[in-house]
């Protein structure tokens, strides 16, 4: 992470060397020298640079620079800087940035706006652009249909290798991705791929059919964002069309696409995992209260869960003041069960996340953990076995030190077990493995651990 | 996962629907029909439909394919059946299977291998290709060097779009990535580049400076391969080039290798926060003994820590025979703090992640956090109070309560803080945030939650 700083910072630098250079010449307005300063940035850099200016300026250099790169810029903007900064805009240059922006970013800006909005700026759209707002808005964002880009490039079956390129010269400008060629028959329906590669290394008089690709791997228009992702991770391919029931062709997902998915996925996973409740889109920006909500859901049932702890100790009260050395482990073995059960959870809920270990699998993977478990069990039961000699009690030590001993071993025994078993019986049910958190294995080992312990107590100790 | 798996059963039945065939051919010995069979299948298909041949029948439709089909089959099977399949091949097929893979994939082959076996399938190998193997096996297997192909296409400065394309012509058969085109000089220093889509659309007698990307982003060949990934996730590139130190080209990293560091890191991620030790190739085939060993490193060190906690409680025997009730709630107010801590940690640690929290807002998250854990400590703190007041006991059971709620609000508000705040200070001490544990928070929330009681219980209770 250290070194991660360091690249991190020489990036850094690089944009933010010029700050005093883009103020200079915003304050002259040199429109022409910001616009040629911005040559050597990528859009991702010009986004970190716009950070640094108020909404005056920012305004300024939209426009000083071409409206093809002032839509990548501003696709790649926080959605609240989009909505502040396109109010600023005249009519024409909002019209401009709206139709110029990539159809799958345009849609996630529209769907965070109010109604009203989504009407007022489609109305200063170019007809065909909003169109294909209103159709891509249609469908669900976590699927297929939210996700896609409708810039592909297409040709129509039956033309030749020297037809096809010129009507990707003549399309290409506006294309996302011009590397697959989509073929489909005159109603839309998708026939097949040619890739650019295979346009430029054959004859030119060559039929389109003669080096298409038939062979699809499509995605259906309605399919979850997350099978979407694992299917083009699968496949190497740089884009996969997206297809309506009726195999006609409405669009392409890219690869780049399903990176942001990928982060996504993980980045839930890991909120699920630490039982974190639902991931806001920004977490700086985020009120309090908000996330304090969201995390209260699963803390109060695991609270209320937990209570059964403290109602099983209650009802031991004799033993305990007869044994009170035995409160002495309680934390530690319930603490080390937990541990246990996480370690073992953590592994799984990814194992199955990446496909790793699968359904069939079950009873594998769970003979495995009790093995595992009865290993670090021993080993760590000899660990507290020790811990308990050194007690300083009146009460006799060998029993005492020979119960904790044994709990620890099988605490941790099924706390593994059951840390792998969870997440699967949960995959098995057709829940999401995710949800098997942290906080709910430690729960459920906790009163595991506690009536093992007693149930050991009783028959070492003799009272009952 | 109930969707997906439907999802994967049927890409699954695509596939297994044509076993019955391939075996009759087989067993016929058809060679050019299972050749044409497996037209309709991608490699990483075929690497599954191969997982339910013998190794006899795995050779045999190896030699039915063509040797750029089946080099991309062979690059994307498991390790361990490469070697044995490679084993069963006749010397010819194994050299030309060697020769084919992409560098990068055969890197990853060779670097499992014992030296001895090196050696004896370099020396069947192309003089040319052997030697960049040796090249690539020089680089550290998690950098950039050791993740980039060599098979990129470059052309030389000066030379025009026409000239360009027919080279490109010429060479794009063996390349993995033809779209970004790297020009350098003659001592091979990267100028600039050109992507395909700049070739077909410029007038076939312009001159490649014409067209020329110089505003370059490079990766260093011993850049780390997590801040690769980030720095490709960033730019929406499909490759970035990779250069030595006086920017020589050297390679590209494509994304999709990006998409398998993402997904290692993420593991490696996971399997940290479960503080489940070393993220081992393949879990199912990993031996027990092996797993329980990387499991036991944490938990020993986290069983001996929680031995505190029982020392606490044997300092405090006294307090605990007289109002023994409070024994029944160490562990819900242990397990909840806990539980509190892990959210909050598990969102810090993911934040830092994807860099949406950096170091720099420290302050500000650890405000927000104290404040999140001050609103969720209350609530459950209530609820604590209301379950204390259900108590059967002879001791006096206000005091009693308050001690139990207060104690809740504190643990949760100082666990909800340290859970985000030790993130952030492993970051800034220059150690991997992702070390900071489910159960390290656990067992760290566990010394402090008991500490707080205990002076909670002295100060409302009044004995100490």
């Amino acid at each position: 992470m250290d070194k991660e700083d360091k690249g991190m910072a020489k990036e850094f630098s690089r944009m933010f060397l010029i700050l005093p250079e883009i103020k200079e010449l915003l304050s002259q307005n040199k429109k022409k020298e910001l616009k040629k300063l911005f040559y050597h940035y990528e859009p991702i850099e010009a986004v970190e640079i716009l950070k640094e200016f108020n909404l005056k300026d920012r305004v300024s250099l939209f426009s000083s620079w071409d409206v093809d790169f002032a839509a990548g810029v501003f696709e790649k903007m926080d959605k609240d800087d989009q909505v502040e900064l396109l109010g600023a805009f005249d009519e024409t240059r909002k019209g401009e940035i709206l139709d110029e922006i990539a159809p799958d970013e345009r849609v996630d800006f529209f769907e965070q706006l109010p109604e009203k909005m989504v009407t007022r700026f489609l109305a200063i759209m170019e007809k065909e652009e909003a169109q294909d707002v209103r159709e891509l808005m249609k469908y669900d964002k976590n699927t297929a249909g939210g996700r896609m880009t409708t810039d592909f490039a297409q040709i129509e079956e039956g033309i030749s290798i020297e037809e096809a390129l010129k009507t990707l010269r003549e399309t290409a400008k506006d294309l996302e991705m011009i590397y697959y060629i989509y073929v489909v028959d005159r109603r839309d329906k998708l026939l097949g791929v040619v890739s650019l590669k295979d346009l430029i290394m054959a004859e030119p008089e060559k039929k389109i059919d003669e080096v298409i690709h038939t062979k699809l791997i499509t995605i259906p228009i309605d399919m979850d964002q997350e099978i979407v992702a694992k299917r083009i991770a699968k496949y190497d391919f740089l884009a996969l069309p997206v297809v309506d029931n009726e195999q006609k062709m409405k669009g392409i997902i890219t690869v780049d696409d399903l990176i942001d998915v990928i982060r996504e996925e993980n980045t839930e996973d890991m909120y699920k995992f630490g039982a974190a409740g639902k991931h806001t889109e920004d977490y700086l920006s985020t009120k309090p209260f908000t996330i304090a909500k969201h995390r209260m859901t699963w803390l109060s049932i695991l609270v209320i869960t937990g209570f059964v702890s403290s109602i099983m100790l209650e009802r031991f009260p004799f033993t305990l003041k007869k044994w009170l050395p035995l409160a002495f482990f309680v934390p530690l073995l319930m603490g080390t069960g937990g541990n246990a059960g996480i370690q073992a959870a953590s592994v799984m809920v990814r194992s199955l996340a990446t496909g790793e270990v699968r359904l069939r699998d079950i009873w594998r993977v769970i003979k495995k953990e009790f093995l595992i478990g009865i290993m670090i069990g021993v080993g760590l039961g000899l660990l507290t076995l020790i811990r308990a000699f050194t007690l300083q009690i009146s009460s006799p030590l060998y029993p005492l030190a020979l119960t904790v001993g044994l709990t620890m071993i099988a605490t941790v025994t099924i706390a593994t077990s059951l840390g792998a078993a969870l997440p699967i019986i949960f995959e098995k049910l057709g829940l999401d493995p995710a949800v098997v958190s942290g906080p709910l294995i430690t729960t459920v080992v906790d009163i595991t651990s506690l009536l093992i312990y007693f149930e050991i107590a009783r028959r070492i100790l003799g009272f009952g």
